[in-house]
């Protein structure tokens, strides 16, 4: 049993969905070492957010962005939480909507993703800055 | 600690959210062998999704296809991704809403899902086909 | 490798989100054994849910509860799982929106949490009573 753990540190993505799962593999090389097990990642904050999602076509990042927005727009009058901007506080429902972390199989080394299932960073933010994500590899 | 991955393959399903609890302890016994620990179930596909919830009146499983479809709308007129037919980006944003996997606490080789929890596959396309799961059991 | 798995008992909380970190970590000592893993935190109902989301300001729970009874309402015409009250079938779809567990980074027996960071008990009933959690550590 092992269990490798790590937090990197993602570049400024504007708001948005992106494709990170390269950049996530590429700094962290220890998931190699994983027979069979898991690559969990947790995203250490509370207005951006990680799902899986369509690797290919960028379309579908765009309409999770439109529609996100419809879903949680930044105008609704019931929002009393409103001091850090209009992005904020729908960040932070969308956030909860996706989810924190993502845990995807591992056999031999490798991600056990379907063909088309990549790791998406879901900024929410309007100016979200780099992001911090703790990232573990565990299995035997 | 041990660890049991599998891949196992559920037979196409309609449209709409399906109890599975029974067909995935089926096809992985190894659950058996877990004194303490979890199951993890992931799906390998981008427009269908895992979440948990009742198990027993199927109207719940009615009542969640009706409201995710007033959620997101097959007609929406800001989604630009609608190649592969009207229900295939509405799909892909449930299956985030929904998550890609659920993980389940074991004791003595059973789940220990509360009295009325079941897992549910949520098959968001009008012919999904079959869809393949990786099942990992884990634990002492 | 190490596995510690414990059911505990919230309080009963009033409907909407309450920030449950400490309870959880005061009824459960087990994590300060955990070099590098996780804790992951299962509640056993699919009326009630969890999530992580924002640990300080109280409007942010606030905006969730009005923001998320605009998403699900309790008065929708479509719904047909009505017998227990209306806002049962509410409290099912928005627990699977926000989910069942969370699972977080464990290092030295410390939860690896933003700085803003905090587990979200999302009490989806009007009286949903007492609610039971199953809290897991395991790691190295």
């Amino acid at each position: 049993m092992n269990f490798f753990q790590k937090t990197i540190s993602l570049p400024a993505f504007p708001r948005g969905y992106h494709l990170i799962t390269r950049e996530v593999l590429s700094q962290f090389p220890d998931i190699k070492s994983i027979e069979t097990g898991f690559l969990h990642v947790f995203i250490k904050h509370t207005s951006a957010s990680l799902t899986i999602n369509e690797n290919a076509d960028e379309s579908v990042r765009d309409d999770f962005e439109s529609h996100m927005n419809k879903l949680v727009p930044e105008d609704a009058a019931h929002f009393t939480h409103t001091m850090e901007g209009p992005d904020d506080m729908p960040a932070h429902i969308k956030a909860s909507m996706m989810g924190s972390s993502v845990q995807i199989p591992v056999k031999n080394g490798a991600l056990q993703l379907g063909t088309w299932q990549g790791i998406y960073l879901c900024e929410h933010r309007d100016r979200g800055g780099a992001r911090k994500l703790v990232v573990t590899a565990f299995g035997s």
